[in-house]
């Protein structure tokens, strides 16, 4: 049985933020949207629905707060959860906060445009901001 | 309170398929893909998240047997699952059987050129091919 190991991609792509009771919650490195990524923290997962009933439970807690975070730290028309790993086949289920205004705006995040990486000031803010909203009991965050 | 009612754009895009013990199971009606959506029925339901705890646990049971049922239906190389929303408000999640062949691999489904939409012949084999496999305890056919 292999270990788990985050796809090199995803962390290319991504910061860390904190890790929940199954999964690493991150931050994508893109400037056009208030956007994170829960990889559970299970060898080899592809599929949600491969994961055991407990790991489901715990995936569908942490994207209902993770929801919540978001939707505090950035107002917004719209949440957008998706699993889809096309591209990344290590499970990962993206919340993303979507606004009228936004570059992707009413079309999917995924495959839209190009990834505008976050520079250090707007990704301290990001990640200062959804720290101060993570509740200690639930995410560790070093 | 208001009584729960299918958007009439979902209503005119897929066809109905069986009823889960909280969603309406439904077809798309786009020969591209074999992409089911489940409705819950809950008035006035946009977000996942603003679902009850009951109510999001029926949901994730109802996505995993959806996911299971499409992939034995149709083999893939992926499951897209989707909850956006930013055209058809109504609460809804998509399940998508995804192959490397299809007409938008790698990207996203939603937003990807336009509906192809179901002859009858091939709408009834894939309504039949769903049925067989529904379990009777679980969903309602008519």
């Amino acid at each position: 049985m292999s270990r788990f190991q985050l796809d090199p991609r995803l962390a290319a792509d991504s910061h860390f933020v904190a890790e929940g009771p199954l999964s690493q919650l991150r931050l994508m490195d893109d400037a056009r949207f208030p956007w994170l990524v829960l990889v559970p923290r299970v060898a080899d997962a592809v599929e949600l629905i491969d994961l055991d009933d407990d790991a489901q439970q715990a995936l569908l807690a942490e994207i209902g707060r993770t929801g919540k975070i978001l939707r505090a730290c950035w107002p917004c028309e719209k949440l957008n959860i998706g699993a889809l790993g096309n591209i990344v086949r290590q499970l990962h289920v993206h919340v993303v906060a979507r606004s009228q205004s936004d570059a992707a705006w009413p079309g999917p995040v995924w495959g839209s445009g190009s990834m505008e990486r976050l520079e250090a000031p707007l990704r301290q803010e990001r990640l200062q901001r959804l720290i101060g909203r993570l509740q200690p009991g639930f995410w560790r965050i070093a």
